[in-house]
């Protein structure tokens, strides 16, 4: 409260009162509601170079079990749980979605994948974005549609332990992206509420995944999707690739 | 010549006078300035499914010659002049560009897709609309960055003789895509002006060498581009591959 004619201990820096005559609200110097960002990071495309490897392995098991697809639309699915995406592709071409054919696929594609392996690594800038973040005491995790079988070798070259880091794959959860299930389960694990936690991935799965648990999407181009796209399914900004959003990491999450 | 209170030959659609009082011009009812529209090809991407294929043939060779380069930038580079292409990615990355080197890489490129090549077969819809263009008495012609070496195979799946159809490939022409000489070339070769031509093209380069010639570009996402990126280059239309502009073609093109 001020008293007339005295110096007040604080000085209003805006004169919000409705009316000239009201007596100003004080103004206090301390924040209060500031949103502490976490990030949750997909793997495939956003950490991981390793996208186009995984669509041809895809058009290689595909292929195999005679259903023509072009490999343009395997990418646009690329992202999506392995199961979902399968079943997605079998409606689109009226194929037979039975378990056995899926379990076929899949194990095709594992097979056809470690044939490219070789050629995958991290994104530029990846360390160096997960590093800035743990220096900074910023919280992060990765969140990824794939099993831990095929990610422990990407987690490996990112230097990441998954028995100190949070990792959550399609294996701790029922029902992967689009479904937000993963990042939530992510958020949980890193004790977060999910409203205060940025997804940082390459395709539109994230994108709407992110929207669905109201976290906040932020895009990579990284995975061969183009900026319209990721904008158009809900994200906030997008970038080339970690090291771009390592660069511009203040537009989208104040450092702590 | 109209005479007054003798009934005309003709009936106006439009009274086009200028002032009420100005005899009008007869309309005729033959059809002039018709535009007789002739269809210009790329083909990788666009009549043939290859694109992903070479992006990973690329990927492999710049590995090879220790080149350090994410997959979505070279996918975003295919389409150009394969020289071009290098020079570009060696000038972005400071690599040394010396002329060994750039057929070092072409090199190992072809090696590469040579062995991915078996995956490589028409886009859906490919070989229907260019029998519909031929029935409809429409011409058309391909124009390829690429070289006859690497095309014969593709031309062949698509069932075209080069012997017999209007194929421009590298080694017809001084600079390939973004330079409009490819489609030029086709136009001269089909006997047509280069105004009353559609190119059609899954990459940017495709519809920027479109512009500058003065054809008219129509993309297809067969090749892995966005709708966004191939109307910011100058696409009048955007298509998913050949099959679904052939269910749209009265939309670029009347029929003959």
């Amino acid at each position: 409260m001020t008293i007339a004619g005295q110096c007040p201990p604080w000085t209003p820096i805006v004169d919000n009162r409705l009316t000239p005559n009201t007596p100003a609200i004080p103004l206090r110097r301390t924040y209060i509601m500031r949103i502490e960002t976490s990030f949750l990071f997909d793997l495939d495309g956003t950490l991981v170079d390793s996208v186009y490897q995984h669509v041809l392995a895809w058009k290689e098991a595909l292929d195999e079990e005679g259903i023509k697809l072009s490999v343009w639309r395997i990418h646009r699915k690329i992202g999506m749980s392995g199961g979902l995406f399968m079943n997605q592709l079998l409606r689109e071409t009226h194929g037979d979605i039975s378990a056995d054919r899926v379990d076929r696929l899949r194990r095709l594609h594992a097979e056809a994948y470690k044939r490219l392996r070789a050629q995958v690594c991290p994104l530029p800038g990846a360390r160096e974005l997960l590093a800035a973040l743990t220096d900074g005491g910023t919280r992060w995790a990765i969140a990824t549609s794939g099993r831990m079988e095929t990610a422990a070798v990407n987690l490996e070259a990112l230097g990441v332990d998954p028995a100190k880091a949070v990792v959550v794959t399609r294996d701790d959860v029922k029902y992967a992206k689009p479904d937000p299930d993963l990042f939530i389960a992510a958020a949980e694990r890193l004790g977060v509420p999910i409203e205060n936690t940025v997804v940082v991935g390459d395709s539109i799965w994230d994108m709407l995944a992110a929207r669905r648990c109201r976290s906040l999407g932020v895009g990579l181009m990284a995975g061969g999707y183009g900026i319209d796209e990721l904008e158009r399914a809900g994200a906030l900004r997008v970038y080339e690739d970690p090291a771009d959003l390592l660069l511009h990491l203040d537009e989208v999450a104040a450092r702590p």
